[in-house]
């Protein structure tokens, strides 16, 4: 007898995790497996950028990064100059100002793993170790429930035998010896019926070879080495990142990390078209020799190297992600690239924080299937930018700098490129297109809210809760928890004309037949189950008393009918903490007439509406792909 | 055979687990003991000042009381109006602006232990539960190592009877019944030889009893109900603090804590003089009925009432805390008082930060016993100024209100004495008188640092740190691991003259034969492990290489020798996060020749020096009291 579930999870890295996350605080029924007996403790990915701190938010542990992580706050270019001599040329935030509440961030990908693992937790959930998956059938049957069966191996875990403080980089090319040597011995074989299956299983992905899905792309011949070490130098920059061409030694990136930790990539050496790297003869002593001779005449000493690899760059996309809307790739199972950008753990969550809430839905019955069709649809599109990227950037970085009349890389273009590529890997700048779960951006929706991007995500503005006088960024709110929201940006609330309009609005909203609240709440649940009103006044607290609220904006819940006090926000200054500036940001005239942002479970706002008209705008949005339980 | 320890600290409560955090964390032998067999885990103090989250910042834990405690954010005040019906009459911030970086919060009283707790077990120690105090002896002998000798007897655990959801106020009067109940059944007996006894055994304490001290102190005969409660009211501003004057029917305190949560504290009755308050009579729906009354007309209905007591108005001090410099009082074991201004368990962890290095420097050899004097004449002075606030203010609170022409207490006399109070209960209005180890505060030093005060704590600005450009809060560099700090202000480096000035200085203090960090660091450790210099200069980071510093301001510590990069600040703007105001927050010229804080391992400063006889001056002031390892 096969165990079913709604979702299995093929691989427990960041992507899975991620994925775990989602699925076990909205409730769906799941499983999670990994060929590996333990997880990694050190090396890996490292950088944490600042729109997967706000996803990391949404489950209520970024302070958990902010504590542990080393901020990186600056950077500094070191270029030769003209007589070859390599100086400091500039320095800038690494973080761009506005970007977000959240700073770029460096630690270890185990402890990142930690949060993520200590969460789903919280929801029941936890990884299955030294489980391999042998075979994956999809059944032609259109009625069955759970059509996907994994059958599966658990191992009998043998010692790891790699040296933890070496190991080649894991989303690249070289020997898959390693990687299968923990599937050695074989134990109890069992089926599981699911679903979904979705395959977090990187870059060597079991589930896109039995898809028949190949990763496509090219390598630069261009190999890099990675270590994490304590250097002592005479180099003042060390504690933020460095980014550095030698004149004819080669490039290096400095990254900063937690516990005086510093990661250095360091140009190694080139290949000849179609020769392998080998493996064998590399070795820290090695690393260590060409990054002194970059660094020259500044001095390197690491007494102790506590992880380190080889690795070539190259980049390598899977273009479809989906069988059938059953199994999907996430993370290094449908993308590879090099590791510089700090980009790999962070897309890979990216990618199932955009399947997850999708999944769930499904999973339980209250959306359509075809909302599946937009993971592809807007995923792919962001690894195919990232790679587009990835690719000048990275050839640009092995170049030989132009020195003097010399003829190589212009610095100039080097370092504006990577300044926008800083940008866009914030992670900040993804905007989806439209789709059953996005509408499409209209110069009458930008006019009712000039910064709100339909597509991309809500951005945070600090406000103050109506009933505590708390100062709180405002995508603070964004929980993940399944639910859709309204935002309701409801105006100057002291002027009696527009509170009657807020009033009727509301009423609309929780009676009216064709209302979304209305039509997919179930009568006995709780009026912010399904879709969760947030309203922001730009009148002060003192304007209006709490207890004039209608109950849709701070709605009566649970057994007790206890009151709700954080879903009314007021656009003013705090006591404190600064405020009074959201509606200018957001673009919301705070003496119009006020609008509605739908905002999605993954915080991108699927649409801006007026108070006309919305409540049947909305509804028909919401019944292009919601269902009655 | 007796077991040996250098302090045993009889009770776990907030005092007790604070100075157990202290000698764990400067790694003092020591063994704390509980008579109760179980943490309390409701009711009880709640209120978590300004202060003492400085203070946990300085364990590294203040983001763990920021995460789960309510922050106040705002007080109104509720009085009646000409026709005595309530009206909210203004609204203030809980937290004066500039008071500290942190803000008032609210967290049930065993989170907070717990936190202590946890970091006491990162310093290898735990409570030892289920053991009670029989006998305390002290030798006469003066050589002897461990002159206290505390005979125990180890609990056979009994299971607790009393209801969780009830009990009377611990601080206070009433039935010795329940207290003793744990005791009943006795086990093993052992004897506790220590160097130093520190009772923080709360207001009944065993160890005063011992040392035949005794609280003195009167009561009002006026009797308070508390009730944590998650209430359904139509009174707007149940999420923030409000202070209540009925007209007839008494006063009311709320203070919302975490998890929506309400604190009452409701005016219950008076007593006769003489006349003991009969424990059995009271219910919680007696005190429901009593802020019914106060309320009205605003509804109350309280489904769920998680913890209630009932206490009776008194404020009591022992004079005595300390019996030959080897036994101690800390806490509720030397002053009470009603519980309304948050301060019993705030002040109690204050006596304990205060002791806690003085006990850990004379346990380890390394400060004269003499400096355990300048515990009780810092200690009892700060109780007294609190008994005498809270005399005023609680009497005041339970007094009727002026109303139209009527006799009573003035509302606005009441208002203002309680921001006067609340200024003084944030915990950062303490100062400490000249002693052994605090200086004069002389015209001289003000003028070299005008806003930081002699015998008050070492308030926070923002710095940006050199070596990686983080905007960091000075004073979270002022950990409690029992180091004395250097804070140089350094001035600025970029004109040569001064940079002169302070290479010199560096120069003396590193290799002077008086200085104190020549005198006092052993030979063998690394140049910070007794006193850490911190470099604060008022030029930008780019005006000096941060490798051209001298090494007593970056010094190489540990086994590898490796750099350190978190003692030099400069007084700049950050990319993201302000700063650039410290030199004229603490008031020091930062054209000027700069000038040498000396902050104790409490934070509190002991001297504000010139560079001119700063090597001297210091090292005389250390000569005061540092013995040689």
């Amino acid at each position: 007898m096969a165990d079913e579930c709604d979702v299995l999870i093929i691989g427990a890295g960041p992507a899975g995790l991620m994925l775990g996350c989602w699925l076990a605080r909205t409730g769906v029924k799941t499983r999670i497996i990994d060929r590996r007996a333990s997880k990694i403790t050190r090396g890996h990915a490292d950088g944490v950028q600042c729109r997967t701190i706000e996803i990391f938010q949404s489950f209520g542990m970024a302070d958990r990064i902010e504590k542990e992580g080393n901020e990186l706050a600056e950077v500094v270019f070191y270029n030769p100059d003209q007589d070859g001599n390599l100086v400091p040329t500039s320095r800038i935030p690494d973080t761009e100002p506005n970007t977000s509440r959240f700073r770029h961030r460096v630690l270890n990908q185990g402890r990142i793993e930690d949060f993520l693992i200590d969460c789903m937790k919280t929801g029941g959930l936890t990884v299955e170790r030294s489980i391999s998956p042998l075979s994956l059938e999809l059944s032609d049957s259109t009625t069955e429930n759970h059509p996907v069966t994994v059958k599966v191996q658990h191992l009998i875990p043998v010692e790891e035998a790699s040296d933890p403080s070496s190991g080649l980089y894991r989303s690249n090319i070289l020997s898959d010896e390693e990687f299968n040597r923990s599937a050695s011995k074989g134990g109890k074989i069992e089926s599981i019926k699911a679903k979904y299956v979705v395959g977090c299983d990187g870059a060597r992905s079991w589930t896109r070879n039995q898809l028949g899905f190949s990763l496509e792309g090219d390598s630069a011949n261009i190999y890099w080495g990675v270590m994490d070490a304590r250097p002592i130098t005479d180099l003042p920059d060390v504690r933020v990142k460095v980014v550095l061409h030698s004149a004819d030694s080669g490039s290096l990136l400095i990254v900063p990390r937690e516990q005086n930790l510093v990661r250095f990539y360091i140009q190694m050496g080139t290949l000849q078209p179609g020769e392998k790297l080998d493996a064998s003869a590399q070795s820290p002593e090695k690393i260590i020799e060409s990054a002194r001779k970059i660094l020259a005449p500044y001095t390197l000493e690491c007494p102790e190297v506590q992880w380190w690899s080889v690795y070539e760059i190259g980049q390598r996309l899977c273009k479809d992600v989906s069988f059938r809307n059953r199994v999907f790739l996430a993370g290094d199972a449908f993308h590879t690239h090099s590791p510089k950008g700090g980009q790999g753990m962070n897309v890979s969550m990216m990618d199932s924080y955009n399947l997850g809430w999708k999944l769930a839905a499904c999973a339980k019955g209250i959306a359509s299937p075809s909302i599946l069709d937009t993971y592809g649809g807007e995923r792919v599109e962001v690894a195919r930018e990232l790679i587009e990227f990835d690719h000048k950037v990275s050839r640009l970085f092995s170049g030989k700098p132009a020195v003097a009349e010399s003829e190589g890389v212009s610095m100039e273009e080097f370092q504006a490129l990577w300044i926008r590529m800083g940008k866009w890997t914030s992670g900040t700048a993804v905007k989806y297109d439209p789709s059953l779960v996005m509408t499409e951006s209209t110069a009458a929706k930008t006019e009712l809210a000039k910064n709100i991007i339909v597509g991309s995500h809500f951005e945070s503005h600090m406000v103050v809760c109506y009933a505590d006088a708390h100062a709180v960024q405002f995508a603070d709110r964004l929980v993940a928890d399944g639910r859709w929201r309204l935002i309701v940006f409801a105006g100057d609330l002291g002027r009696p004309n527009q509170l009657q309009r807020f009033n009727d609005f509301c009423s609309r909203l929780t009676n009216a037949h064709d209302s979304p609240i209305k039509k997919y709440t179930p009568p006995d649940a709780d009026l912010n189950s399904v879709i969760e009103v947030l309203t922001l006044t730009s009148s002060p607290r003192k304007a209006l008393s709490y207890s004039a609220f209608p109950e849709l904006a701070r709605p009566f819940v649970g057994r007790f009918r206890y009151p709700t006090y954080d879903q009314i926000f007021s656009d003013e200054l705090s006591y404190l903490d600064g405020g009074g500036e959201a509606y200018s940001g957001y673009g919301v005239d705070p003496n119009g007439p006020g609008c509605v942002v739908i905002v999605r479970p993954d915080q991108h706002v699927a649409d801006v509406l007026g108070f006309e008209g919305c409540v049947e705008k909305s509804g028909r949005f919401f019944d292009g792909f919601m269902m009655h339980v």
